[in-house]
């Protein structure tokens, strides 16, 4: 089975939450994960900024295998460069376009 | 491949945010999109009101052959009218249903 | 069809509203519904501890013959036994966890 997280919301409680989420799903024996990635977009991207608030646990995230991948709209938007991300975050297209492929493929969506 | 968008917030900024996600959606040439809807309910159905806050937006959202769908139980409850809503606005029993009536046809599911 | 909703949010009127659309799904006679869920995990357990703001929306669901599932790492974190909760609301090893299997069965997913 394979999870992608939508993280989008602008509070940092909220942004933790999802990464523990994210992060307890790895943990979960009961079921069989083949794959877990995070789609973040609007004010959800600031836990994937180098230094951003929540930048560690995206760092550990990235680390146990969860692909981490930051919108280029918003990227735009708020005029940041990949340079700016933790490093292995990848960038996609547009948060919408990568939600959807990917749900297409099979993935769970979950929106903490 | 095709996406619905939920419709649900209270905050005018999360529902512009929304919108514009599905307005870029509609942009990005890295997934080839057949079709994209997006379904209002509870206090998300204010954009969906004539002159209501965010109404031009999903004007033009209609324009580019969007669908917008308002949640029935959520008219009565707020007392609306079919034609208190932006022309082009369908509406349909519940949101609930429709969410999972397109998600039963292959619909992704993007919740901003 | 089959549907899941995700309890996530700390803010009682959301989590209202999530479980009046979790009842008017299953009054949408437009829709065929053959099992409806609820997912809560995080501060959207609130309602499905006894006693709790919105425990007795959770037992008229459960009434109803919706199952009603608690994260099994939420009770952990918040020191909550299974005797603290509504009776009827089963307990699973992780929300994320739940939420990717009933996707992969075919559920719908909705986040309130």
């Amino acid at each position: 089975m394979q999870t992608v997280f939508h993280l989008i919301a602008d509070e940092p409680e909220q942004q933790q939450t999802a990464l523990t989420i994210a992060e307890n799903l790895t943990k979960d024996d009961s079921v069989e994960i083949d794959d877990i990635a995070i789609v973040a977009q609007a004010d959800g991207i600031e836990p994937l900024t180098a230094g951003g608030d929540g930048s560690d646990t995206v760092e550990s995230l990235l680390e146990t295998g969860i692909s981490v991948k930051a919108c280029g709209n918003t990227l735009d938007l708020k005029d940041l460069a990949e340079s700016d991300l933790v490093e292995g975050v990848e960038t996609v297209p547009s948060g919408g376009g990568e939600l959807t492929r990917l749900q297409s493929e099979g993935y769970a969506y979950i929106r903490p």
